[in-house]
């Protein structure tokens, strides 16, 4: 962010009420990259977009969504705007492994990738300590996570059942893991648990001009007069 | 269940794979009622579908609905089946109070009743600690639950949230409720959490009756013979 955006920033905050900037400086304060959510292939939108939800809920700040079949659309009934909040990243990969390009994209941020999974080999929930940064894969409603995620990731994890009924819906799935992970570090939180600075930053930028009415309208009034004409 | 109705459950057990039985068996080995669910007049059927889902996979036998303007319907993509595994306990009083029949039902059976809110002086989920038979109250998708409720329960609990969106979806407010309850419990369930027998006796009765193709014609050719005519 250069300096003549750290402006536009300041200058926007006007058209902000005070009672709206406390709540964002208050949702900056829970946010946290410490934990990310990934969604492979999900079939359902309302699925995809009641995770998006429960992240923003949760102080999650991305969402990975790697996209093969299934082209994601948020649903504005059940985000309940949550999508302006959270940060979505997309992998689509028509010629490649999206699954490859997410990973390593995850792996060079520090994460350890575990997906979801109620094969045998995999750890329950109850024996994951989650004391480093990590990534959760939820596959989608019919096949679970791919042959592909199986074998790249860190490891597999799961949520043990005692019904008749196989799975949990997704956003059930991924809310618990992240209440379950947020629950266990509650009171020992990390270093580096939540934001630096320079991303709370960027995040105040991005929300600023997502509550300002015609942000994009001040944005070429403010830039336009000392922008050098290209 | 009397003697007659024993040797029917124990005739129908000849068309059930022994997999199948032994699952049952399982299933009914984490049965519990200490904890259930009360639902108040969900507008969206597959919210509601989705916590009978949930109560299934965590073993919660009873789920009870509250009927006003909204008519449950169960919603077979979203439950999965779990609705022929789990007891739904209606109450529609158009000329009474549905609520109070249904707390007067619960307390007779030893419930405390806390309903999910986040009113101010709702307690936090991290300071309920579960050790004696709970009923959770879910309000609908709009205005959460009634007045009725809050005064009526016992206590208001509510899960901390961090982000802009002030509520997560219902079936995710349930299952995080539920794991948590059942989390806090572990290496130290309570005497009476499990079913006793008498009640897996009916429960395996009524399961073995939907299993079994054609039970209600087994059933007919059963009892017909002895029965006396009317």
């Amino acid at each position: 962010m250069d300096a003549k955006e750290s402006q536009f920033s300041e200058y926007l905050k006007q058209y902000i009420t005070p009672h709206k900037l406390s709540r964002i400086e208050e949702v900056l304060a829970s946010r946290t990259r410490y934990f990310t959510v990934v969604l492979e292939d999900i079939y359902k939108p309302h699925n995809a977009s009641a995770v998006l939800r429960t992240a923003d809920c949760f102080g999650i700040q991305d969402v990975h969504v790697i996209e093969k079949a299934n082209r994601y659309k948020v649903n504005p009934y059940v985000t309940r705007g949550a999508a302006q909040w959270v940060n979505i990243h997309r992998y689509a990969e028509p010629a490649g492994s999206a699954v490859s390009v997410c990973f390593e994209h995850l792996r060079s941020q520090g994460y350890q990738i575990m997906a979801t999974s109620p094969r045998s080999e995999s750890l329950s929930i109850q024996d994951y300590f989650p004391d480093r940064k990590t990534a959760l894969v939820f596959g989608n409603e019919h096949e679970g996570v791919s042959e592909e995620v199986i074998k790249e990731a860190d490891g597999l994890i799961h949520i043990p059942m005692y019904g008749f009924t196989e799975s949990f819906n997704i956003s059930v799935t991924a809310s618990i893991f992240l209440y379950d992970f947020l629950s266990k570090l509650r009171g020992r939180l990390p270093e580096g648990f939540f934001l630096e600075e320079s991303e709370k930053q960027l995040l105040r930028y991005h929300w600023y001009q997502e509550i300002v009415k015609n942000a994009q309208i001040h944005r070429k009034s403010f830039f336009g007069s000392n922008e050098t004409p290209k």
